[in-house]
Order: C-alpha cells, then structure tokens, then sequence
C-alpha cells in the first residue's frame, strides 16, 4: 500500500513530524541516508519509535519515491543550505510533474524563493515551510508556515492541518502564507520577534528587580497575573515558572544563570532584511544587539567599575507592576507593528499577496510567540486588510492612548535611574517619529545637498521634483551622483 | 617618458583626482573606454581641464600599460561591482609581477578582500583604497584609507599622501589601513559613522525648534558657538551655515525642505557588517532607520493625526542649548565608540591588525566627519593602543562622567515630552547596559533553555561548562542543538 507523505530526514524534528503524521492517520514511508554514523538510522527508527506503525522505511531514494501515492508529497526535514539543493537534485530523476517537494528545515527565504522558481520549470511544485515549535511542537503541534507554488496547497493541506497544533477556538495553526519564499520569509519575522519579546520581558525583570527590589516570587506572581490579562502568553507563562523553579538544593536557579545571552543568527536575519527593505525593525535590532552586548561580559565588569552608578531611583512596588504591564504590552505592540510592516513592505516587493491576519492566525498555537494578543491583530488586519501600519487600527490606537503615560513614566525614570531599558526606549521613540508629522529630517538632506549635491524635495513645491542649493555661493548648479551616501 | 601613475576612468571622481596628481607633480596616464557616449572622453580631458598638463590619454589597454613606469601603479576609479573585476582582467595581460593595481571605488570590502587574495597568486599587489570628501576632496586633498597587499604600499605612499588632505597639523589624511579589504571596510564604517553625526545633529535641530522654539538664526548661533568648542567639526559648521541660508526671496530655505531624507545604501552596509560580527552599532541603526522613516511622509501624517500629541515640554534656552551641547557629545562619543568596536572586531577576526589611532588621524581631514574631536581619540588609541572599549579610556571615561546627568535630562525631557529623540536615548540605554555588571540576560538564557533546552552557564560554576535544566519535570536532559533561536 502506498504511502500519503514521505519524510526525508530522521533527525528529531523529521522523526517527530512522521510521528505526528502517522498519529493523525497517515501512512509516511521515511527516508534517511546510510553512510557513516547515520547507517542505522531508518532501521533504528522502524523497529523503536516507529514499530508497528504505518511506517514504511527507505535508504534508498528510488524505492522511496516508488513507495509514493501520486502527486508525491515529499518533505525535506535536513540541515538548510547545499544539503537541501544536493537532496532536490538526487531526487529529480524519481519524480513525475505534479509531485511536490516541501522543505520544511530552517532555510533561508531567498533560496526557497529560487527553489520554487527553478522547481516549477521541471513542473514539480516546491513548498517552503516554516516550522514553528521546536521537537515537542513537532510531535505534538507545530506552528506551520507553507509557501511557494500554491498549486501544492490543496494536496499538502489535509495533512498540514492535521499535525498543526489548535488554536483554542480550535482553528489549525497552519495557512497558505503565499507565493516563492513567503513561508519562510514569515517564519524568519516570527523568530525576529521572539528575539523581541524576551528581550521585552528581561528588561520587565531587570526593573523589578533592580528598581524595586521584588523578590523572584514577587515576580513570579507578577507574570502569572499578567498571563491572565492583555499579555496572556507562552513566554510570560515561562517567565513566571523559571522564577519560581528552584534547583535540588533549595535555591532559585535563575539567580544563579551566567547574564550572557546566546544566538544563533536567526534574529539578525530579520534585522538584515528590514534593512533591505528599509522597513524599521527598531525593536528586534535592539534584542539582537543587547544579546550581544550581555556576552561581553568582561567588558561590561570593566565598564561598570568605570562607570559606578548607584541606582538611585525607586518606585513603590503597586505602581511600578502597573507600570510595567502597560509599558511591556505597549512596546510589544510596536515591535508586532514593526514586524508586520516588514511583512507588508517585502510581500508588496515580491508580490507574495500575504494575508495579515491569517499569519497572525498561524502564530496563535505550537510557537513561542503563542499569545492571547494576536488574535487582536488577526482581528485588526481581518477587519482592515490594507492598513499601513498596526498601531492605526482604531482598537490598538485606543490601547496605545491608554498605555502612553505609564509607558513614558517607565522609560524617563529608567532613563534617569540609570536602569537598562533599550528595547523600551527605543519602541517609544520609535512610536514618537512615526506619529511625528514634521520630523527634522529636513536637516539631513540640507547637510546631503551641501556636502554631496544630493537635492532635496521642497514643501511649496509639487513632490518628486528635486532641488540642488548652491550654498556656498561658490559651486555650481550640477547635482551629484558620485558621492553615495 | 613614462608616466608616474595611470588613471583608469575619467568620470569626475577619476579625473580630480587625476589633475590633483598632476598639480602635485606627478606624471599621469588616463584611460577611458571608448565606447558610446564615452566614445571622446579621453580627448575631451586632454584638450580640456588637462590641456598643456603632464597627462598621456589613451583608449588602448595596452598602450595604456606600456606608457607606465615599472612597478606600474594602476588606479581605478569605476563603479563599483562587476566592473572592477572586468577590468581587472582586461589588465592582466599587460601587467607583469609587481605591479600595483589601487581600486579607489566605493567597492564593498569582502569584494577587495577577495581581490586582494585573487592577484596576489598572479604577484599583481591590490590595494582597496577607501577615498572620501567626494569630487572637492578628489580635487583639493580627499581622506585615503587604503588596504590590500602591503608590498604596494611604499609605492604608492608617496603619491597617496602628497593628493590627501592635510590635518591641522600638517599630516596627511592617508595611512596604510591593513591587509585585505581593510580599506573599504574602515570607509564603510566611515560612512556609517557619518549618517549617525548627522542623525544626531537633525534631533538636536528638532529639539531646539520644537522644545525650545529657537529661531533660525539663533540656531545657527549656537552651533557656530559649538563649532569652536569640543564639536568643531565640518558637519556643525555647515549646520550653521544651512540654518541662516535664505533663499533669493529671504525666506530661510531650511524651513522649505521637506522632511523625507534620502540614502543611497552605504549606511546599512555598517549595520549589516555590524550584525554579522556581533558588534552593537545601535546608533548608526538608528540613523539608517530613521531615515527610512522620515521618507514614509504619509504615514507619518496619518500617525500624527490618530495620536495628537500636543508638545507640552518647554525648557529655558539657555539651560537647554547646554544640556543639548553636553547630550551631542556624549551621544557622539558613544557611536563612535560602537564604529571603533566593530572595526576593531573585524580586524581581530580577519587578522588585519588596525591601528586605529592612525584611521582616526586619516579621518581629521578631508572627510564629512572631519572633527577636532578625532585628535582625542586618536590619542587615546595612540596612548592605548590595545584599549577594549573607547569610553573606558580615562580621557572620555572623565568626559562622559561629566556629560551625564545633562545627557540623561535631555532624553528624559524629550521622553516625556513626546519629543522623538531615539539616537539621544539608544546611545544612552546602549552606555548603561555597556556599564551594567550583570544584566537581566540571565532571564534570556532561562527562557531558550526551558522552550528549546539550549543551556546556560552558571554563576556557581567554571565558565564554559554549560547546564541543562528539567524545567517541567516532564523533559529529558538531553540539550537541543534543533530548535535554533
């Protein structure tokens, strides 16, 4: 009997994905290579996790292919990059027009935008997707983000919305996100702001901790409180549980975690992209960043014996809960509304026609950034599927008035204090230029247009026509183009 | 009789620089290709601005090459890009060892990196000569930043340094950078380092106009006072100069141009560069963000209108022109701070050994960020050479020590003010997390380690050693190398 699906890839995520599938009533015939450490791979699985399932068990490509209801649904679970275009093209000779190929590893969006392209010419659809959940989200139900030629969709979608995890008004976590590399594009924004969203709740606890000395239960209870309200999360959920873990003997551990946070590139994949797409990401920039700076650790011991600055400023602890809530659910706001401005700007770019709100949708189970809060959004976006920008909506417009004086208190007594407040500062001010009508940006293309004869757009005249000044009354009326900045 | 050194483009870029060679009393050769609407370049310049003049024309590669002295130096001054490489190729069969190929073009510098490696097998020395001060530099004495294969280097010295601009006290803007694309790379973060001076100086402008209501002309005052204090430099000197600039019918042109600043990409190369080595630049972001937002002028209309923010914040003149002067500097300090750690970084990395007191000397002339300011940490560099952070040198330590609490008022003010201020405050937040022993990363390192086991150090225990925490009493102990954020 042939199989539904075929996994290639039996590393945990793959193993746990053909898991989930077989679970949910698919046959999966799983595909490994047998060279090296991996030789026993398929074997091992067949007869351990995988025994008396509907698994069938290849090392071979051909007989993997073979083992295939037609259109072929084939996902790739394996390390992005040349491994990925090496396995497409060791499958080729196998394949028939119509079949799919879905890449469901952590690959970079561009290349799942070449993928489809060069795919579609031999008439084999290509699906990139993104995957969110890490190996319990896997087995269990992921977030999943597919993109890429839609002509894929209607086979794959019966499976894909089966293994994805539920959201609680039971709507699978899985949609077409659209064409080329959009799946992964999205799924690159979704991981761009879960650098934010810790980066947000760090500074939530260094505050408390620092500025009104809360004890780690007194926080624990803070964040179990707000998981009830506006903020209700995965992350605060966690945040309220790790501060109240204690190890064997007694103690809290996240009092004895080294403050050097790590990364693995992914966040700054989404800071290079806003930069491409000139679409500010001020907020995730600053998370990437601040993870940086925290792994400096030598130096930051150096610079604060340098630099010794007593925290001078407390705040009465009511208060400063208040407080905090409104500015962590405000500045999450923006970071959110940079996140989706980016969507927009690079869908609008490569004419991917993403659906806002169905995104938000797909994040609302099986990932980190699982929260009550984006059903707003999905909500926002379904009601207004062209606005510019998130924070326009009439319902966030009305949260952020309310949110602004307790969100600006926080951040000029943090400012004042002494006290680290990066990702807080910077979505305010961000928040302060956008919503600025007349910004004094007119400076910057003066200084352009007398150093560099850039020209500059005039407010009593008609826009696009440019101007050059000669300031100094001593250049000429020629314009540059050879000074590029 | 043979010709010092050959000029290959004659686009305004290559011909100043060309007739500042000859002024200074070498011998020159110029090509140009030839073709289409280039097709009397060469002879236009020779019947032209290089008439009666030590120039040879030539059309002919060849011809070109044999005209020159041996070790011939050759310098390009093309687009940037494929075309270098094209060229490079087109040379080679009139080269012979030892010849010295300089591109002075706006190349990115892992393309010179590359070039560099490329001709060295052929015994051809490149160099990757940064060149700033746009067509007047060119002309009059540019900031030279060359880099590449440092056999080159005693040949083109005496070239290079007579046509580079000159410092106050007689040096010249030009030194040797370091090996492979150390030069293009330390004119990057030039570049970089310019679009944050000038953010800087725009939120200085806004400030004073919105929070002070300063006029034009006592603007202009001030930055002139500025000018000949701790800020001298050409970017508040012609600040002055813009803000009483009037049009032909005496209105202050300032206020006629629109708020929308342009840029042309070499400023998010910095941040790009910056993310890839783990090197915050948060100012410079800032500045590449601002301006993308500055250009969405209709959103920015629309924002203003659903979030009315009367500017409630008004601050004496004369305390604010001070508390601004100190927050400019301050501000300043610590971007270039951020642009001295990353070049530091990438010259650890690539082994380049960057001297970096001598790229701050190249920077004192010539330049857009041409400063009195550049002595100082050209000093610093020079008295520590293997300094881990530019702000912990005693000189700046001492300075920064004095600018705060005024620093700090400013961002708060503007904070509360609704003021956008978000250069101010970032380069603020970024100097107390720098000067912060232990930051709430800690709280980062729980949080990957609960959803994504990608453990953490401990406090308690040798650095290196890294921990796995049972979370949920559910999990393994098994870490994950997966789930990659």
């Amino acid at each position: 009997m042939k199989s539904d699906i075929g996994m290639i890839g039996l590393a945990v995520m793959g193993e746990n994905l053909a898991l989930n599938m077989e679970r949910n009533g698919f046959r999966v015939s799983v595909y490994n290579r047998a060279e090296g450490a991996e030789v026993h791979v398929v074997k091992n699985f067949i007869e351990g996790r995988g025994a008396n399932k509907n698994f069938q068990g290849f090392t071979d490509l051909k007989a993997f292919a073979d083992s295939l209801e037609k259109p072929r649904k084939i996902m790739m679970m394996i390390r992005a990059g040349k491994a990925v275009d090496m396995v497409i093209q060791s499958l080729l000779p196998y394949l028939e027009a119509g079949d799919i190929i879905i890449d469901g590893g952590n690959s970079n969006w561009e290349d799942s935008q070449r993928r489809t392209a060069l795919l579609s010419e031999n008439n084999i659809h290509f699906v990139g997707a993104g995957i969110s959940g890490g190996e319990e989200g896997a087995l269990n139900g992921p977030s999943i983000m597919p993109g890429g030629d839609i002509e894929a969709w209607t086979h794959i979608a019966p499976i894909f919305t089966k293994i994805a995890a539920k959201a609680e008004d039971g709507t699978p976590c899985c949609n077409w996100i659209g064409t080329g590399g959009a799946g992964h594009f999205v799924k690159m924004v979704h991981n761009g702001i879960e650098y934010g969203d810790m980066q947000l709740i760090s500074e939530v606890y260094g505050i408390m901790k620092n500025q009104g000395s809360f004890t780690n239960e007194e926080m624990s209870q803070v964040f179990r409180q707000w998981n009830k309200g506006k903020l209700n999360s995965y992350l605060i959920e966690i945040t309220s549980a790790i501060l109240a873990h204690r190890t064997e003997q007694g103690a809290y551990l996240i009092d004895l975690i080294l403050d050097k946070a790590g990364q693995k590139g992914t966040g700054k994949w989404s800071v290079i992209n806003s930069l491409e797409y000139g679409s500010p990401l001020n907020l995730i920039a600053t998370a990437v960043y601040e993870r940086s700076l925290s792994s400096r650790k030598e130096l930051r011991i150096q610079a604060s014996k340098a630099f010794p600055r007593p925290l001078t400023l407390t705040t009465e602890k009511e208060t400063l809960v208040a407080q905090l809530e409104a500015c962590l659910y405000a500045s999450k706001l923006v970071s959110y509304a940079q996140g989706f401005a980016l969507m927009k700007e690079a869908s609008e770019q490569n004419q991917w026609n993403l659906n806002l709100s169905a995104i938000a949708k797909v994040w609302r189970g099986g990932c980190i950034i699982r929260s009550a809060f984006l059903n707003e959004i999905a909500q926002a976006y379904k009601s207004s599927p062209t606005l510019p920008h998130l924070l326009l909506h009439p319902y966030f417009q009305k949260e952020i008035t309310a949110l602004l004086p307790a969100w600006k208190q926080v951040v000029a007594d943090a400012t004042l204090g002494g006290v680290p407040a990066q990702a807080f500062s910077t979505a305010l001010h961000y928040f302060y230029s956008l919503t600025t009508e007349n910004l004094p940006a007119n400076m910057i293309q003066a200084q352009r247009d007398y150093f560099g004869a850039h020209t500059f757009e005039r407010i009593d005249q008609p826009a696009g026509v440019f101007f050059h000044e000669d300031w100094t009354g001593k250049g000429g009326n020629t314009s540059s183009t050879t000074y590029n900045v």
